[in-house]
């Protein structure tokens, strides 16, 4: 199992939830893939989500909440792709458990954000109701707890999905993390900001040439091969298969001045 | 077995204590609540064991270690309440695990601070002293390490409370968080700021009416049901059964300049 | 087994090498030490690793990766040393594994710089170059999921170190964390300063006499048996063998604008 949240690290909500899912699991191996996702920033956790889940073994329990909607009539969800599960609420976070052409492209000179995809038959997902599974009394503002570890753990004994209750046949999800074509090149978006001050982009490593030109924040970079071969600020290709721009033993964040959502162009020469 | 400590995520602290936990007790589970308390601030750490103890397994084994007093000679205690035990310095950040009538009341105008109280039949309490289970030798800085990993150790595999040594009839705890009455009103208090910048209170959901007002930082505010009903700074019934001061998107703590000690009062209208 | 990295706990690095691990190593148990160490502090690093492996139980595989050479041609080492694994770059980050006596010792007046060092017979050291454990495709910037990750999970699962490569009769390490001898004093180093702001010193808890004086910073201090008996800014015998300077109830970084690599004399009188 593993989870992903926004809860940060210096409260006792994701110890809570492991209690939760302990109780109810006690064989659970649980993970946590992070929990400082910046607060209610859906997208940024649906893009880790996304670098991550492939890397755990079939039949894991993959559990996601960044929850600005905790406590309105947002739906809950359970999903079944490729033998793993997700487990979260539908506002986009677990759209990394969507193949690309469920999600869709996004627009050029749009940003990412949720919008409703219809599944196809190979996701099997499912409403969050059964509330028998819940803890009582669920509270208006941790379904973390009261709703979404019970749901987590019910899958990792083994429960089944249709437990959970009524199949859904559609959900929101962002856009798939790609650059769209513009013209001639390619409308690239700094979508993750991380810890070295790297920023990574949704220019997809196969969609960019050795030999491509990309624009950031009035610079011109080239593509390096390595950290340790960067003389300056540099894009280099990511190892979740999407191209980054980073500083040689600094941030580029820093030294760009760049954030979440800035333009990183793949030009015509 | 939980661990909950104001050593911080940065050094390796709380890693080495789970080398001396697993030494000892190779099939513990270990869960961290957090180990990013306020450095020395016992009050906020008894505050988070009492919103995460409940939530796990009989025979859970929590640590607690938040303790300005290590190499003086204040006692370090394990309990054994409602089926699971607690082990920490006497400070009263184990708190959380005696009940409300043992711990009394805050009176109004008063600050938590640690106090004597006599411990009930029920609450079965020993002094650790024992130095043939203590890593040799102890140090006077770390006993997280030396002293509380190896007796939670010792639990965590089935050893006796009595083995770690004597019993005794009392201990430190602060008061129970529930705000008291003060004439018409609460007199409560900001008792935790949360990651999200929530001012969690000691006003008890079950004592504060639907229709109340509640003054905090010169604002008086009335009960929204939840966090996406919010319109503006607002109270509501947090997920810990005290009720919390929320912004929109956004950090109540900045908003209203808030710290932990602030005074949240319920008023008369 | 335990993860030592500076990938942060923002991001979901560290939490995908999880991934990798039980994937391939299902029965693992996994300790974070921390990572948060300092992006690119390879001494750092290895300051952290020497605190904590001795307190593992034996078999532990212990997992570094602060790793500024990643995708240049630096060796990827794995080492069996005391019945214990340490799995890394070739950069110095592994030095806790190796005796003092191979270290050797620094010379008074300069810093903490990696260096070749001969292995001794009881150091069995291999580098990592079996592609066929490597995940495919290998990425040049993460080689703590692509190479490190499923080196740790081989060893982990009973696998050989020779497996893993061919036997390396060197390797690079830092000098022995040990204050020398300058004269009548000791030349001591700030080379870490933990989260309570405490500077911790490579001055040898055996080196100092008790009576000893320590210049740091302009002041003159003396040692204090214990947190909870300091004054003012003290010298305290630290818990893992090493002297520390701290502040009552505060930072003595902050108090005394103290960082890594300052120096921390004992003088005669």
């Amino acid at each position: 199992m593993t989870l992903l949240t926004d809860f940060g690290w210096s409260d006792a909500y994701a110890g809570v939830m492991k209690g939760v899912l302990l109780s109810r699991a006690p064989g659970a191996r649980i993970v946590d893939l992070t929990h400082d996702v910046v607060p209610q920033a859906v997208e940024s956790g649906a893009f880790l989500l996304e670098t991550a889940w492939r890397f755990f073994p079939p039949g894991t329990v993959h559990v996601a909440v960044v929850d600005p909607g905790v406590g309105s009539g947002r739906r809950r969800l359970a999903l079944l792709v490729q033998g793993q599960y997700f487990v979260g609420p539908d506002n986009g976070v677990l759209s990394a458990a969507l193949p690309d052409s469920v999600r869709g492209a996004r627009r050029a000179g749009e940003a990412y954000r949720p919008r409703d995809v219809s599944l196809p038959s190979e996701v099997a997902a499912v409403s969050i109701e059964n509330e028998s599974l819940f803890l009582r009394p669920a509270s208006a503002t941790f379904e973390g707890r009261d709703v979404f570890a019970p749901a987590a753990a019910h899958l990792a004994r083994g429960g089944g999905l249709s437990e959970l209750g009524p199949a859904v046949g559609a959900c929101r999800a962002f856009a798939a993390f790609r650059a769209p074509r513009d013209g001639e090149g390619l409308d690239g978006l700094v979508v993750h900001v991380d810890r070295f001050g790297n920023l990574i982009t949704d220019l997809r490593v196969e969609d960019v040439e050795v030999t491509a030109v990309i624009a950031v924040a009035g610079r011109r970079l080239g593509l390096t091969p390595a950290y340790a071969a960067m003389t300056g600020v540099s894009a280099i290709n990511g190892s979740s298969g999407f191209v980054e721009i980073a500083a040689p033993n600094g941030s580029a964040a820093i030294v760009l001045g760049a954030e979440v959502g800035d333009a990183v162009r793949v030009v015509s020469k």
